[in-house]
């Protein structure tokens, strides 16, 4: 039986909830905002330190209050309310839920209205890459009981506070990247020629969580004869076989927090073309982490990645971007992308993902996950292998 | 090494999706609705097949188009194109994403605008229990863009096709259930005093996944001296020992499908108000398996629970309802809550989750999944102990 890897400590002291508020309200006092709200769950655990699975049921709506001072409130289900003495919220308001004619918005309304008498500013998250996680409807409702309050966006403010990490965050990171890591390398050793791509990926999602991931909520796969053709799908029950290309991709997260890269594995006579496409993608990735240094922007990392690409002979890039944030969600803001003019700053953690088509319906693409440094940036984990590892 | 449960077939027959689609159209042509969108997950799959653990990267929008007639159209991020080769959608549009300025939004409202040449109504998930797995500001964007067109509720319709399941369906929530039962006797035989909460969850996780779950997305404990106090956080780092009430709820899952049920464990000497409290839970869940049948309303399976537990002296229930659907989501339409309304229908899969608090800080839950059938209900796995399982 594999042993654990050693995991750092679970959950965060009240100071750093303290200081993410604080950070928060100060930007909140620049834009005159007297209050906001938040819906989903990586804002929600952001803010308040409630960490619960329960979020996986999609009936009932949770909302978290941020007035201008002083400490959040939690608009909450009843069901909730005992998973709040873990935390450092002590106003917690809740209804008993699911109560279809009014599932917490007036509750909701009532606390934005009393934090609201100033400058009958409201943020909420309205902008690219978030959602509301509460009916259409009720939003509409919401937007009539405030009345003459304006709604303003907030997405930009959240989004500059969580993508620079504090030490303990980084520290969960880094040891659900260790874990990934110690699991390709499982699958380096056991991963034989007639096993299917769901079975690799079993194995591995096993060996990591024996290692110390509590979960492994995105572990997908991709093969084919020299090549690939999309890195979200699988796993299939896709024998694996002399001449094939496997790609395995996963998110394991440890305490709230994901790694998020890949692997690629070869099997037998693979083509040289993989090979080489395989070179040019880690000579990419290097290309990369030279380029993302404090002060740089996303469009130079990815400017560094694809011309290396480009050189190679890549006949194109299907996947949008090169890499991403990655914190408490799999894949959060910035991108990498051409023309991207967002500024590195040390604590944000990233990942690099060049990848090109380098055959018609043949993709190879690597990623890597990093934390930006005062004056670079560091591997989270251990760099994938120099060439293509070939299986039997 | 554990043996796998032999798993039902994977994935749908095209016919299956050609039923949904029919069924839809003919709700659809009842309310003179030309078209209609949907944004999550679950729905996507639902009438697209196309079925990806991306939906994890909350980055990007995805959209699915469903027009009075003929097939769906996916409307989708570049990054998804190659998926739908899997499935038996035809028309993929898709666009560069992420690309904030315009993250499909003119794409889905092209496509919405060629469909609603007739009664210019527009169907959206906008009730309750749903959410738009897309920004706010897009939607906004989107009423702008489709004009003069209503926006019309679909939830309930949704609801209720996807309320009613398949033989398909039922066979991989029975098998999720089958998974389920059999992790909760590994941890009967493999519970000790002494273990934390985390390693009984961690055990029970990965023996579900030798057995042939995919994944286990909700997994928590609670436990404590003679009860705990909520069912929705955990596990946590606590030993368990002499006198201790353990409580496990999960949904494992297969094939896109879920399980969602618990067991109660008692450690040494439990105190008799526990074990009373154990055996009322087990006769009221009797009572909701006689009273599940079709033509009774989720209100009569809600009072014939009620009326055992408040006998026996119930103080309360934070929980907000005593049981609902299950299927593609943990949690889905309808639940049981006094004076519920809806119909049981043959083809209802659901739980009954009797659960009360006995004590001041001390609840008592159960929880069993269930097929209504054209005469009754069946359980769809093992029941649970008729009296508290003692460990040590």
């Amino acid at each position: 039986m594999t042993e654990a890897l050693k995991a750092p400590a679970r959950g965060f002291e009240r100071a750093e909830f303290e200081q993410r508020t604080a950070k928060l309200q100060q930007r909140m006092a620049q834009q005159d905002l007297d209050v906001l709200f938040l819906t989903t769950e990586p804002e929600f655990r952001y803010f308040s330190g409630f960490k619960s699975q329960f979020w996986e049921s999609p009936t009932r709506p949770w909302f978290l209050v941020v007035p201008a001072q002083g400490l959040p409130v939690a608009v909450v289900p009843e069901i909730g309310v005992a998973g709040f003495e873990q935390t450092w919220i002590e106003d917690v308001r809740s209804w008993p839920s699911p109560r279809p004619e009014d599932d917490g918005i007036s509750l909701l309304a009532e606390a934005l209205t009393e934090f609201s008498r100033d400058h009958r500013r409201v943020g909420a998250m309205l902008g690219p890459e978030t959602h509301l996680r509460m009916p259409a409807a009720n939003f509409a409702q919401l937007e009539q009981m405030l009345g003459s309050r304006e709604l303003v966006d907030i997405s930009t403010l959240i989004r500059d506070l969580r993508s620079v990490k504090s030490a303990a965050e980084i520290e969960k990171i880094r040891f659900a990247c260790e874990v990934t890591a110690a699991g390709f390398d499982y699958l380096l050793e056991h991963l034989r020629a007639g096993m299917t791509e769901r079975q690799a990926c079993k194995a591995m999602h096993l060996e990591m969580l024996r290692l110390g991931a509590d979960a492994c909520p995105y572990l997908i796969s991709a093969s084919g004869q020299g090549g690939y053709d999309n890195i979200i799908m699988g796993p299939t029950d896709r024998t694996l076989g002399d001449g094939d290309l496997l790609i395995i991709d996963t998110g394991a997260n440890f305490d709230g927090y994901f790694s998020d890269f890949d692997r690629n594995y070869g099997f037998g006579r693979v083509d040289d073309e993989a090979k080489r496409a395989y070179e040019a993608v880690y000579q990419s990735t290097e290309a990369g982490l030279q380029a993302a240094t404090p002060g740089r922007t996303t469009g130079d990392v990815w400017q560094a990645m694809w011309s290396v690409l480009e050189q190679a002979g890549a006949l194109g890039n299907d996947v949008g971007r090169m890499g991403h944030g990655l914190g408490m969600q799999l894949t959060e803001w910035p991108s990498h992308v051409p023309g991207g003019d967002v500024l590195l700053q040390p604590g944000m953690v990233l990942t690099l993902e060049p990848g090109m088509s380098f055959a018609p319906g043949r993709m190879m693409v690597h990623e890597e996950n990093i934390l930006v440094t005062e004056d670079g940036c560091e591997m989270l984990h251990k760099r994938a292998w120099e060439t293509l590892p070939i299986i039997g």
